[in-house]
């Protein structure tokens, strides 16, 4: 294919010259070659899976951060403390996609041993997508569970309430299968962050009553998000049943934030959308034999699979899938970039003196 | 207090008397004193709770399983396999609330060495309310995160079906605070069976759109659970989010039926409610300072209780409190248990000759 293609909406453009061009971007705002490739090719594999608020669209902002300070350009995260299964890390600002990898090997070597390997990373720069961090651990055969959550950040209301406390913290989960793996990535509030800013963007409301406004109304409006006195994110399950949407986000606090010994008390404004993310590798084999495994795997993804659709035009699905399909699409056909992002990348390439093609 | 005293719609009576009654009408079923005592402890801690569905309301049931084999009566689980941080339990058949302190022990173990301590437990007969089983890994100081799927028992359906796949799996975590605990307990999917069963009995509808008829729709309508062919439950989200809910059971079922190598091809009908467990116990020492980060979860409780209410009648709530005030009460004035509840509990008085006082 051609590099890059203008389409009706934007431009679409091969995934390693992308790469490539965000890598030597990042490197010239002063990130290490190891800092700068890690950061291309997560944001990158974002937009690959569809996550596209969650992809380059950020990477203006990260390499932002690298070159005043707000990231660090290199180095290491440090183990604050440890026991056989368990490392506790301060990334001390070392962007997401740079130490998320790192976690996740630590935790693949601790399950070896163990059964189980968790690492609780605090003080990394924003992760982008949980989702593209997975199949490391799934390609060696392992399950992996992540959780992300953002303590300067108080954005979602607990259920009951008009004003937020949590950050719309993350979940995914990876696992491998006989056929494709089980990869699955969602936020535990009605709506994530970035989704509500781009329907601003695009001057559209949300699919469905996701925001809680001042006066406590449930509500579709976008906008209310940056008004002021600003509305919030309601909790999963919503008007009904949102004390469990706001169990499992007090759940993902408690195992990142409090864990870490690092919460909202302790993060400042300045660090911004800084994550404290959990990570927690298993190991199938410590339980039974990893074939066994992945067919039982498989069992659940083809029984889902069989269930009766409610529209006959629209077979169930299994969570996760559309992601992958996404990719396996834009692997071939290149990466759609929309012209509101391509202007974001332009001024990437101009600022720091790299052409785009 | 008195021991039994009648009220208006049924009896109330003190939690050590029901306890040792039940105890006894479990041994007379046949129980070993150890089986019987824990049997009759977590199904009272069940109704302690207000988790009425998952209380001495099962106990015909579960005697009845141990006298006629489909539960065993004393014994211990088997070990099938474990690493460092990590086990596998087959309970043949044990009474559930017999295995899980035994598993959450071994658990705690487990976290004391290597941070954190996993255990999962196939083939338990059905284990109550897992809120129960909490405080036991809570009150040493512990994280807990416990998960149960039922592989003979399909009732909730994926996101955009209208059959059904998984079973309405419970999702529980236990904290320690500086003041009360965090105790949560919730079903992944918009109800559990047990409250369909109830609204059927008291002839009324569910609270909202919890069941999808065969045709599709989405229906408060609890008798057509029992109906032939019968609705079955939606996914945690619903109409416009239910693919988070059933992720979040397919976690569920990959977590537990899965890694126990036993899914819904191997359990057999004759298994009924028999569960698969999770049980994962964090010691939170290995990160940081147990004092540090009870005040790190007392944050989170103070946090959500100083948010604005929607309706300034009623509170912001913690997820879980509910429960601990309706014990607290109970503790002090009496278990309340319905006339429905008490018919069964005689039938269990007058067919093992342990008269109810």
């Amino acid at each position: 294919m051609t590099t890059i293609k203008q389409t009706e909406s934007g431009y679409r453009v091969d995934e390693n010259f992308i790469t490539d061009w965000a890598t030597r971007v990042a490197q010239a705002a002063g990130a290490s070659q190891a800092v700068a490739q890690s950061l291309a090719t997560y944001l990158v594999a974002g937009d690959l899976m569809g996550f596209r608020t969650h992809g380059l669209l950020r990477l203006r902002y990260n390499v932002q951060c690298l070159e005043d300070g707000r990231s660090r350009t290199a180095g290491q995260p440090r183990v604050l403390s440890q026991r056989r299964a368990t490392q506790l890390w301060d990334a001390d600002m070392l962007p997401g996609p740079y130490v998320m990898p790192l976690a996740i090997d630590a935790a693949c070597e601790m399950a070896e041993q163990c059964g189980t390997g968790t690492v609780v990373v605090r003080r990394s720069q924003h992760v982008a997508a949980l989702a593209v961090y997975l199949e490391q651990a799934v390609e060696r055969g392992f399950l992996v569970q992540l959780m992300a959550a953002t303590p300067a950040q108080s954005v979602v209301a607990p259920f009951g309430a008009k004003s937020a406390w949590f950050s719309p913290n993350p979940f995914a989960i990876g696992a491998p299968a006989l056929n494709h793996p089980v990869l699955f990535d969602v936020s535990l509030s009605m709506t994530a962050a970035g989704k509500i800013r781009t329907a601003i963007a695009e001057e559209r409301d949300l699919p469905y009553a996701a925001l809680i406004t001042p006066n406590g109304d449930y509500s579709v409006d976008a906008r209310t998000f940056t008004a002021t006195p600003p509305s919030v994110i309601a909790s999963l399950g919503g008007e009904a049943l949102g004390y469990k949407g706001t169990g499992l986000n007090l759940f993902s606090e408690i195992w990142t934030l409090a864990l870490s010994d690092y919460g909202r008390a302790d993060a400042d404004a300045n660090e911004g959308d800084a994550n404290t993310s959990w990570i927690q590798v298993i190991d199938p084999s410590a339980f039974t034999d990893l074939d066994a495994f992945k067919q039982q795997v498989q069992a659940q993804v083809d029984g889902i699979l069989a269930t009766t659709p409610i529209d006959p035009r629209q077979p169930v699905r299994v969570p996760g899938s559309g992601a992958m399909a996404i990719r396996e699409q834009q692997r071939i056909a290149g990466i759609d970039y929309s012209n509101a992002v391509w202007k974001q990348l332009q001024w990437c390439a101009e600022h720091y003196n790299v052409p785009l093609g």
